[in-house]
C-alpha cells in the first residue's frame, strides 16, 4: 500500500488499456471475403471508442471495491471481465452520446468521437456491440460460481436500463431548455452518471464475495462518490481548461442544460461534492488499511481537474 | 396439435403480446416529480417499438422449440421471458436500423418509425434499453437453473453482438453499391437476420433442457430457416404489395441493396428458399410429433406474403 496513489491508477489503467482488446478481440476470419473488411471496421471502431485515454474510473472503481472486500483479488485476470464489462457499457454510452441526435459532439478526449472518426451508422453499431459484449464477458468470467456470475448481469443490467443509465439520459434530453429544480437535477444524475459508477463498486465488492453489510456500506459509497463525479463534472465545465477537459469548456452551459453551479451557485456546488464526499468516506469508515484505495478514489474523484 | 396453424400462431402472438408490456413494465413513479414525464416518455416509446403488431416469429420459434423439447413446458409463464428477451432484442435492432443515419425508414408495418414518432435521441435511447431489459429478463428468468439462465444470456449476448447480428449490419452497410458474390451474401445475412432466428429456436431449446443431440439438429433447423427468412424477405421485396408489407415494396432494390433475386433471378430465390426449407425439416425428422409447430413454422416462413 506503500505505492502512491498517482501510481496505483496508472497501474490499474494500464491493466485494463491490456485487458480490453484481448477480451474484445477482433473479428474472426473466417467470413466470406467480401464480408470481412466491414467487420473489421467495425471491430476497428469498437476498439477505437474502447481505447481512448479515458480515466478508467469505472474499472478502477471494481479494482479497488474488490481489493476492500478481499485483497486476494488484487491482481486477479477474471476481475478484468467484470472491470472491461463495465467500461463497454460506459464508452457504448459516450459513443451514442455523441450522436449528432443527442449532443452532437465532434471530439472527446481530445480526439474525434466515434461517428466523425468513422460515419454516423458505425458508430451507432459499435456502441450496440459494445453493449452485447459487455454482457457477453460477464457471462463468462472465468472460475466463477454461477449465481454469482448472473448477479453480475443483473446489477450491470438494471444499472445500464430504462431504470438506470438510458433512463438518465432520457431525462437529460427533456431538461435541455427546462428549470429544474435540485432535486430533479439529482435525480437525472443519479441515473445518467451514477447508476453506472455506483455498479462498478457493486460489481468489484459482489465479484470479491462481499457479505450483506459489506455490500450495502460500498453501495452508499459508490451513490455518494457517483453522484460526486457528476458534480465535480458541472464544476469543471466552468472552471476547467478546453485543454485539459479535451472538450469544450462551457459546453453544457451554452447547451442551456441544468448544471449544479447553475443552481447551488460555484461555491455551492464546491460544498455540495465536498459533502459527498464526507458522506462517500463516512459509508466505508469501518473498512480497513485495504479499503485505502476507494479512500483515495474519492479524493481523486472531486479534485480532479479534467 | 389438432388446432389449425394460424389459430397456433395467433395464440403465440397473443401470448406474447401479453408477455412485453407487462414484462418491460412501466417507469417508476418514485423519481422526482420533474424527471418522471421524460422516464414515462422513454417507456413509451419503447412500449411503441415492441408492441407493433409484428409477427413475432422469433417468440412462436422460441415456444415452438421448446414444445419439440419438451411439451410440458408448452404453457409456462417463464418461457415468456425468454421469448420476450429475444423480442426485445429484435425491436431494438428496427428500431436503430430504421434510423436516419441507417436505413432511413419513416414506416414499418405501415405504422410510423419510432424516430417519427417521438424523435431520433430518444428512438437511440428506446432500442439501448430494449438491449438492457433483454438480458435483465434473461437473468431473472423464474424457476430455472443458474446454469441454464447463463447459457441464455451467452446465447442471446453472442447472437445480438458484433459476431452476430451488430456485424451483419456492418456488414449490410458496407454492402450498399457493392456487387457481394453469393456467398458475402448469405454472411451477411446468417448475421444479420440469422443469427437473432436461430437464437430463438436455441433458447427454446436451452430453456426446455435440450440434450446435445437435440440442440445440434434443432440448430440446424434454426440455421436453415433463419436464412430462408431472408430469402423469403427478399422476394417479397419484389413480389410483395406495399399494403401487405407495411413498408416501401422494391426498396431494397431502389437502395442497390444485393438481394437473393438479383443474384440467382427470381426462380433461383425461390428454389433456394425451397431448399433451405427442406434441409430445416431433414434436420429435425426425427423428432415426434411435438415438433409439428416447427414445421408448420418453416412452412409459413418460406410461403408467407409479408
Amino acid at each position: 500500500m506503500s505505492r502512491p496513489f498517482p501510481d496505483y491508477l496508472r497501474q490499474c489503467q494500464q491493466r485494463i488499456d491490456d485487458a480490453l482488446p484481448r477480451l474484445i478481440g477482433k473479428a474472426a476470419s473466417e467470413y466470406a471475403e467480401h464480408a470481412a473488411p466491414h467487420l473489421e471496421r467495425l471491430f476497428e471502431s469498437i476498439h477505437y471508442s474502447t481505447l481512448n485515454g479515458g480515466k478508467r474510473v469505472r474499472p478502477v472503481l471494481v479494482y479497488a471495491a474488490a481489493r476492500a472486500v478481499n485483497p486476494g483479488f488484487a491482481n486477479d485476470e477474471a476481475l478484468d471481465h467484470v472491470a472491461a464489462a463495465v467500461e463497454c457499457i460506459h464508452a457504448y454510452s459516450l459513443v451514442h452520446d455523441d450522436l449528432p441526435a443527442m449532443d452532437d459532439d465532434d471530439l472527446r478526449r481530445g480526439k474525434p468521437t466515434c461517428h466523425i472518426a468513422f460515419d454516423e451508422a458505425t458508430a451507432i453499431l459499435a456502441g450496440d456491440g459494445l453493449q452485447s459484449l459487455a454482457f457477453e464477458l460477464l457471462a463468462s468470467v472465468p472460475d466463477l460460481a454461477d449465481n454469482r456470475r448472473l448477479a453480475l448481469i443483473r446489477t450491470l443490467a438494471a444499472a445500464s436500463g430504462p431504470r438506470g443509465m438510458v433512463g438518465g439520459q432520457a431525462i437529460d434530453l427533456g431538461a435541455v431548455n427546462q428549470s429544474p429544480t435540485l432535486e430533479t437535477l439529482e435525480a437525472m444524475h443519479q441515473l445518467k452518471t451514477g447508476a453506472l459508477l455506483r455498479a462498478a463498486v457493486r460489481l468489484g465488492a459482489q465479484y470479491a464475495g462481499a457479505n450483506n453489510d459489506q455490500l450495502r456500506r460500498l453501495d452508499d459509497y459508490g451513490r455518494a462518490i457517483g453522484l460526486a463525479f457528476q458534480v465535480q463534472d458541472d464544476i469543471l465545465d466552468i472552471e476547467g481548461s478546453t485543454e485539459k477537459l479535451g472538450k469544450t469548456q462551457g459546453a453544457d452551459i451554452a447547451r442551456n442544460k441544468p448544471t449544479y453551479p447553475a443552481l447551488l451557485g460555484l461555491e455551492g456546488a464546491k460544498q455540495r461534492a465536498q459533502a459527498l464526499f464526507e458522506e462517500a468516506m463516512a459509508a466505508i469508515a469501518n473498512f480497513d488499511d485495504q479499503a485505502q484505495r476507494l479512500r483515495e478514489l474519492a479524493e481523486f474523484i472531486v479534485q480532479r481537474e479534467h
